[in-house]
């Protein structure tokens, strides 16, 4: 595999009368003499540095080569001695949350990491938002802007707590949603949500920073992931190249939830995706006591089976300020197995007593008293209702795409969660649910950001470049028809776990 | 050969829920089906323009594509009955005048041409004082912008001319000496006249217009004619590209007198190139009443062999203001016919009478007497001294080069006279001088403005980068050195015509 990066000490033959070659030639001509003749393309922005930097170092210099198709291209001349180490950037362009890392381009391992809340939130904290907004006077450079804004206070903060120079940053590796990968290259979004949802562009390539406004050496080349569609973006992409979903012999799925689920499932074979609406009630973003899992969210909860006492586990171990996805879903599937809900979702007043209140006529059942909060934390049935619609989604959108390909779910080897959902979520919380298949539970992985993963990974070659095309253009990509099947299918997957309770063995064993 | 411009029409598939490709990708798997299996790239600066364009025309469209080195950029999308033409620019790059020419690229025909004084003039007329200007605080910059803004001033006054819009210009060819093409690229000069003499760079390449500062299409791919040395610039090679030197089976001379004389030699072969200080005085650049060649100048002479009486042409035909290079030459070689010039170019008082005027001591020759001025054209005789140096210096220059290949003068098959100097120099008066090696009259070829036919010639197909490429690469560029041999030739030279008058038998025969 070639490295993105070459680095070469080289010691010049001086210029004479007897040999007047002009110097970016002759640096050229140096490089050649060690890297054989492949094609070395200096940088317009530094060829009038270079003059300057060989007689600095006396025609004895360090060169710094970056990899581009069939060429490599100067990036910096040092000095001899010098023994910094060399940046890249990746970065998960998330529509809520920039996750960037820099990472050491020589070792592929992550020097520092970060987030920092996408400023496009002050237009829209949904993605739609964001959409109409663009289509405004001034709306698409406006968001542009915002983002391009963050990417780089991110890149200071991040460069900031190492010490280092952002101009030290060499190359870039960017990953995103389709609308968020439009909105980094200012590109109208216009049509991605228009029927019949075409992007601007799918396969980006690579492009230098200063084109992006990117505040990193300004001629590295940064590579943006391609896309297969409007819902199946570059993050899910950079999601199978961290996987290696695309090396596998044995058939993975991987479920990101975002703002939508979308999955992939496949092998070295072939690869399947889709992305249907079952997000953002599984992340408790429907909930009115839903938050992001950040300190004071509860994310584990257990019913005693004998006392009935609600237990509950908060992150950063504080009070509890509200409940995030995988809490949910612990908390709901607890509520069934203690018969606290029934298989239709709702409420079992009998088995709840004090712990149901009627406001406004709406049962809710009270999950936790926070005492430095004087309000407690309720959750309604219409909430627990959305969920159940959600998680049925969800089975249905899984049962789908392995119907679609004649596979069963046990014929699943490695079934990765994704996201920070998929960090804190217990895999039998969502089997109980009928969230997810009853399958073994070792075989659930939770591959935290696995866009950011990806994204890291291609910054260790550029052969990554071609298999990223590769992967994208094996991708089917299966366009969720909700058509009278899918309804069938969904009704089914309503129930607490499901109408045929037979699919979840573990289940069954559980609640006999 | 391939052209540089390719020009499709096509019909896209329109997008559906079957066909959700990307609008850009759409477009390069159109061209792909008609221009078969090559790489095709969109432009950054186009992306965005490609769903409203796809839209607007009803996915009908018109696509120019530019070859790049593997590959075709997508410059423009049309409607499919654009039925415009496609332009290039030319530019010869002097160091006194800017000459620039709208070329149609499909027929490679010159639809406009115009000079423009360089802008620089007014840090200096001379190409020194610049070079010493750019070593001052912001003096690169300022010389830079100069350029460019006179470049720009002048691509307006083209494209005005003809009524097209700056950016329907699609690429550029420049042409010109190696510290002029350094301040097109905003390189220092600093050490293009420092001995050991290096360029900031020999082979230059294609640059975008944005990069450069130029107002035409942003992304239109500039070539710049590389430089074998400080000495040999890139107005030399696009003059043999454009005599088609490298072509010929025969051996051809060229000669280009600027601020310094400089020669090519050579066939399809070999080339072997130099300059020396031979320029400015037999351009009447030392004269004080030198012109360049332009309304006004004296630019033919006869002197009456009966009468002895003066008569001349003036370009234009007006009263004379001055005199240009070819009629001064034209001048000294009737007055050494006449026998008013001795063999060592000193006025011949007896034979000039009250044509020789004594000022300050000094003999001066009244040339003539211009009735709308009141001041009478007078040439001092340390002005004809000047000029028997610079016709010296060239002769010896081009004795030398001749002796180093070991051919005689009697083997050049066509010896090319380029500039506005070679336009109006008539050939006998240049061999009566001595200036010009004793050759049949017929194989002197005016051949004009030889850097600008090279940079028009560029832009007929892609394939003339690798060619002026190899032309380059194969230049052997000969240092004058100034040694007793070049001495002693140069002293043999410093008579009328020469020492040895058997060299010059046509001149022995019209004095006999």
């Amino acid at each position: 595999m070639r490295d993105w990066i070459i680095e070469r000490s080289l010691e010049l033959p001086k210029p004479s009368l007897k040999d007047n070659t002009g110097d970016v030639d002759r640096l050229i001509k140096g490089l050649k003499k060690i890297l054989g003749d492949v094609e070395i393309v200096p940088d317009k922005g530094l060829m009038g540095e270079v003059p300057y930097l060989l007689r600095e170092f006396d025609y004895h210099v360090k060169v710094i080569l970056m990899a581009e198709k069939d060429s490599y291209r100067i990036l910096k001349i040092l000095s001899p001695n010098y023994n910094g180490h060399l940046y890249g950037l990746a970065l998960d362009i998330g529509t809520t949350t920039l996750v960037g890392a820099i990472v050491d381009l020589c070792k592929n391992t992550v020097v520092v990491q970060k987030d920092y809340t996408n400023p496009q939130v002050i237009i829209g904290l949904d993605i739609l938002t964001r959409i109409h907004h663009a289509s405004k006077e001034n709306g698409l450079k406006e968001l542009n802007n915002l983002l391009i804004d963050g990417v780089n206070n991110l890149l200071e903060s991040l460069t900031g707590e190492i010490g280092i120079d952002v101009h030290d940053i060499l190359m870039g590796s960017f990953a995103g949603n389709t609308t968020m990968t439009h909105f980094l290259l200012g590109l109208t979004p216009n049509w991605v949500i228009r029927e019949p949802y075409i992007p601007v562009v799918n396969t980006i390539g690579t492009l230098r920073a200063k084109e992006l406004g990117l505040n990193i050496l300004p001629e590295a080349p940064c590579f943006v992931f391609p896309n297969v569609g409007s819902y199946f973006g570059g993050d899910l992409i950079a999601g199978i190249l961290a996987a290696e979903i695309h090396e596998s012999e044995g058939i993975c799925l991987m479920v990101d939830v975002g703002t939508n689920a979308e999955v992939v499932l496949g092998n070295r074979e072939w690869l399947v995706g889709c992305a249907g609406a079952a997000g953002p009630a599984l992340e408790g973003g429907v909930a009115s006591i839903g938050m992001m899992a950040q300190a004071g969210a509860i994310d584990s909860f257990v019913i005693d089976p004998e006392t009935l006492e609600f237990r509950y586990t908060t992150i950063g171990g504080t009070s509890p300020k509200g409940i995030c996805g995988s809490g949910l879903i612990d908390l709901v599937s607890q509520l069934f197995l203690r018969g606290m809900l029934d298989i239709r979702g709702k409420f079992v007043r009998e088995k709840l007593r004090d712990r149901l209140v009627i406001l406004d006529g709406i049962p809710h059942l009270l999950v936790a008293e926070d005492p430095s909060n004087d309000r407690p934390l309720l959750l309604g049935q219409p909430e627990i209702d959305a969920l159940m619609r959600s998680k049925a989604a969800m089975f249905t959108i899984l049962t789908t795409i392995c119907n679609t390909v004649g596979i069963t779910f046990a014929d699943i080897e490695r079934f990765y969660v994704a996201g920070t959902f998929g960090s804190y979520i217990k895999p039998i919380s969502a089997i109980i649910l009928g969230m997810v298949p009853d399958i073994p539970l070792e075989r659930f992985i939770s591959i935290g950001n696995s866009s950011l993963k990806g994204a890291i990974k291609l910054l260790r070659s550029p052969d990554y470049v071609g298999l990223v095309q590769e992967i994208r253009d094996k991708i089917m990509y299966l366009e969720l028809n909700v058509n009278q099947e899918f309804m069938n299918l969904f009704s089914a997957a309503k129930f607490l776990p499901h109408t045929d309770l037979n699919l979840f063995p573990t289940v069954k064993g559980l609640i006999s």
